[in-house]
């Protein structure tokens, strides 16, 4: 279903979350029947929830907690955490940075050398507060970084940048080989972005557990004006689900989580992740405004401080809840961000599903927002 | 027609009141040859209007005023008219609440358990003043008050939730039996909502006399955030259409009234309701407008007051005529919020039409608000 | 090409001027050697602009300007001329108007009864002025006042109102019979609104000279919002422009000319009517932003004083220059709305067409606003 | 792929960068490693970047400053560098003009004669800083004008109109032939604006070595509301490009190049236009914003002070970096509009492509902004 934009030019039409919708069917079920568990590899989860590897979303407090309720903290390991022994006073210079000046000062916070040694702390103190243990390394940081990491011990080692292929091209000097790279480690490897069908299948086949799904995250609009890029997210999690079951087949049985990264600002883009074929999902602002969260009311990714074309900036999301609350509930307000696993349930309960791998079967429609 | 969205996912493109619009053909009339009124079982209504069961709606007041002028109006039987003596200062209360204390009091307010009595006392009144008596329960209460309901006395018993599916699977209590439930009572009942074409005519198959076409009413916005679930109004009113004339024939006769119940704000989406197959309509925040109506100005949902997962408030709705005006004219503001019927009839007098029946027959386009 | 918008109901996909655009081709030409002129039974005229029978934008001194600069202005004979002796303080009492009074106000000034010794007068002066005469009188009332407007002396005689049919059905009254009302006029007759290919034909075979395209004209949002009715205006005038053509064949030769009237705000839209099949356009705001016209900065229609639905208002459009300027320029903003006649000359020119009929030929795209 | 608006119209379905994206693929690449060199006849440039022959953005020594970064600056030879000695009072009067009087004002500034004197002495200028030397005259002034051009020296002529076709009609004067024009001209040539296949088409058999895509520039959307004509640039460019390779073939071997010239406001525009075919863009508004642009500030075209029908206007653009600062970054903003040449860079690494020519063929898709 290709459209002609020009003579010499066709395109896919491509959707995003606000362009659908998941509909009820003849069935309903109590919420409470519902489970919403995730399992990868030999790491068992109570929800489908990472915890983006962001310096405004993770601490190795903030992933302690986030196992203790269920889900899965990534700690960014090329952020401050392991470039200062406390970032602390960092973060909150950053909170209080005047807009004007806010990327500068980011750009030199962040010039800051990674110490190896932070590394192995941090993820020791994830690891002594008895949950499971993740970090994130950018593509370009892995081969620098990677013994590192395996060394000081993790339970899934996550390789993300804004896209991520599974053959980069370099002439200067020699590229990642991710193949070769996650067959000979011996921890599992959850590995994107990735934003359709081709990529996401060619990174499946490196042998990773897991693939992010997204391009540029949370920076989509910023992205688009800087680089003409965007990959709408029902699309690309809808494309990167049917790779997984072509790699499925092809494979004779390996199943590749899919897991959304970007996009997912209320409990209804999660609901809706996961009608695409999302096997969980990675939550950066969503969780950002937990009154708990490392960046106090602030949110920022790595493109908010890249030297020479920032893509994304600092954003002010506020604060609304605790952690647990904006995870569980009560939510004392009605627009998707707080209680998100209730609304996960209610939404599977609605539409009469069990669990989640039954719901990615849910009925959508595609209905424009613009249009209610 | 359906639309990949994705590799692993198709959906079909679906339509609200705003992306619809009716057209003129060859013929017109005078509106004053042209009948709007409903039967449904025994009952004759001069209007095809039902005012919904919301405390912001109908009081047993406004039941015999709605009776009176031609409609019927549905009392909410879990509102504060059956929990209260005395609702009065509450509903005063309600309407001076803060906006941030909103939620929380009004979530207190309706803890106050149902009292059977106050049900028997008020279907009482309304029946004394002469009019249609029909009363409203949530699925979750039908078994606990049916049978108190039923000995007060009503004409027409609604079953209204979010979503009433026809299988209802819970492990922790034995559901409704729609099915059992409807063959045993008495009384004709009213169930919905319903927001496609099967599980509509599953509801049709429990023997219902009528069905309650969306899902979310008035918080379709707020549900669509939270709850990533969207069913919009076009559609699904002629999708359930669709299902009524199947079951007729699959029944070998049998008429089950299709009754499109939220995202009817203006005259026009009235009049659009009944092109795609509705044979009458529920009103909320349209009879709400009325100075007399019970709510002040301001109206809510059972949504609002939800204990974990609000999705929708309070909102502020104004007043702009009694509830006789609204319904009959004359208007003295041009935007389809009075002369609800006046408008209903030049629709169908401009297009030719004589009666509802006929008029869910004209020519409908589809012509987006954006592009006007 | 019709879409499903639910199981039971189907409609077509209808487009607005905002959704259409005219492209340049192979050819280019110079804007003076372009031809505007229009002819109609056996007047002529040197553009092909008609002024709506408005009390805002047509009084008898401007149909003689009208007349004088080239087009046609058509009075309305059901409006403040034709009521009143000296309607000039009523037309600045209206301008003065708070707007919450303004609707009960205005239907008390229009409650007064029209003067056929008036309506008799109003005409001689225009005829006085030495231009095309032209009357507009609503077919409520057409056959009331027909003969006092033909013993007056008219050239063109128009029959407008929101939705005309050569089919209208009364119980009460014997509705005016279109067809044997123009077979025995001996004037030419210009009648509508029709909106669609059908009411377009059948009012075509009564014998008309031309048919106003169009439903609602400038009050179309309100019209869609009070009554669920919307004719978009590209497809408005392309559908009438097909009838005219399948009624030249079936006629054996008989050109009915299609005026588009109603939704021409800029010289943009009007380039747009012409491309998308009318021979010549009515304007109503567009005009009424003349300095000189008797709204003075004010716009209203007849549906503004309705008694009992109101579906416009009476709207401040400004005043931004005299009529002449606004018809030819020059203009000094940017924005479609002055010089209309050099903009569909430039525009003709652009494309390389040299005459009204041939442009009707042009190519067009679809091309939504929101998309730029 | 035509539409039917009506019955007697049909139209293309048309797309503007907006309405499209880039979007990643399999493979991914070094941003050092690519190369963004263009060349045209025997002209090689760092970067596929023309400045537009507008006085807010090239003087004399901006285009040499633009040679110096890699790019080509175009002189406007009708602008107020060959009407006065010296302009610069004349620019920082334009840039303090109220904005009612704005119109009017420069409408006298440029009815200030053009002195061939001037024309020969700015280009002189222009090579005597040792750049490529471009300079462009409309097509209505190139007779008169030409040879002054040609005997001042320039490497590349640029003949440019809102609508420049190969088959100008005329009947008062001899119009441009320009395939003769171009044929005994012993400079290349690069035409415009074109804005469909068959206008390129015909413009190529000119013989041009370049064909300028585009149809009002920045000035769409005034030019949409006066004229309605619009021409998206992606389905522009995109169609043109289709032209350039039927020209190919029917030529033998003749690439004419395509350019991009107007709409390309941030780098994401730029990817795009090159994304859709083009082989490089005349920037406007993009450079308009440097800090050192003659402008100032503000930014402005022809249509701006059009004598009889103005279809843009001067508009403030603000400064916000050096010229060499907005190709070459580094960015402090992430709007799109610093770092062109970067985001250009990192746009084809991230998709893997390592030349422009490659890049042509990038995948895109459909993605309307309105849903993000």
């Amino acid at each position: 279903m290709e459209i002609e934009i020009g003579r010499a030019k066709r395109g896919r039409r491509v959707y995003a979350f606000d362009d659908v919708a998941i509909v009820p069917s003849r069935r309903t079920r109590d919420p409470e029947d519902v489970s919403v568990s995730w399992s990868i590899d030999a790491f068992q989860f109570d929800i489908p929830f990472m915890a983006a590897p962001m310096d405004s979303v993770v601490s190795p407090a903030t992933a302690i907690q986030m196992g203790e309720l269920g889900g899965l903290g990534v700690l960014d390991l090329e952020g401050l955490w392991t470039r200062y022994e406390d970032p602390e006073p960092l973060l909150a210079e950053i909170r209080e940075l005047a807009p004007d000046a806010a990327t500068a000062r980011m750009q030199q916070i962040y010039a800051e050398p990674i110490k190896p040694e932070l590394v192995t702390s941090r993820l020791a103190e994830i690891r002594a507060g008895g949950v499971t243990v993740a970090g994130a390394l950018s593509p370009q940081r892995t081969q620098e970084l990677y013994q590192t990491v395996v060394d000081a011990g993790v339970d899934l080692f996550v390789i993300r940048g804004n896209t991520v292929s599974a053959e980069h091209v370099s002439k200067e000097r020699e590229p990642l080989n991710l193949k070769k790279f996650i067959y000979e480690l011996d921890v599992p490897v959850i590995v994107g972005g990735a934003a359709g069908y081709t990529p996401a299948l060619h990174l499946m086949r490196t042998g990773a557990a897991g693939v992010l799904v997204g391009f540029g995250g949370g920076a989509a609009a910023t992205t688009r004006a800087a680089l003409g890029i965007h990959a709408p997210m029902a699309t690309s999690v809808a494309d990167v689900a049917g790779a997984r079951r072509d790699y499925l087949d092809e494979s004779g049985g390996r199943y590749v989580h899919v897991i959304a990264d970007g996009g997912l600002g209320t409990s209804g883009d999660i609901v809706k992740a996961i009608a695409m074929g999302a096997d969980a999902v990675m939550l950066g602002a969503s969780l950002a405004r937990a009154s708990d969260a490392p960046g106090g009311g602030w949110h920022w990714g790595q493109e908010a401080h890249h030297g020479q074309l920032p893509r994304g900036k600092r954003v002010r999301v506020g604060t609304i809840a605790p952690l647990e609350q904006i995870l569980y509930g009560p939510a004392t307000v009605a627009d998707g961000t707080a209680n998100l696993v209730g609304a996960l349930r209610r939404s599977m309960a609605t539409t009469g599903y069990s669990d989640l791998k039954e719901f990615q079967r849910v009925d959508v429609v595609v209905a424009p927002y613009v249009s209610q």
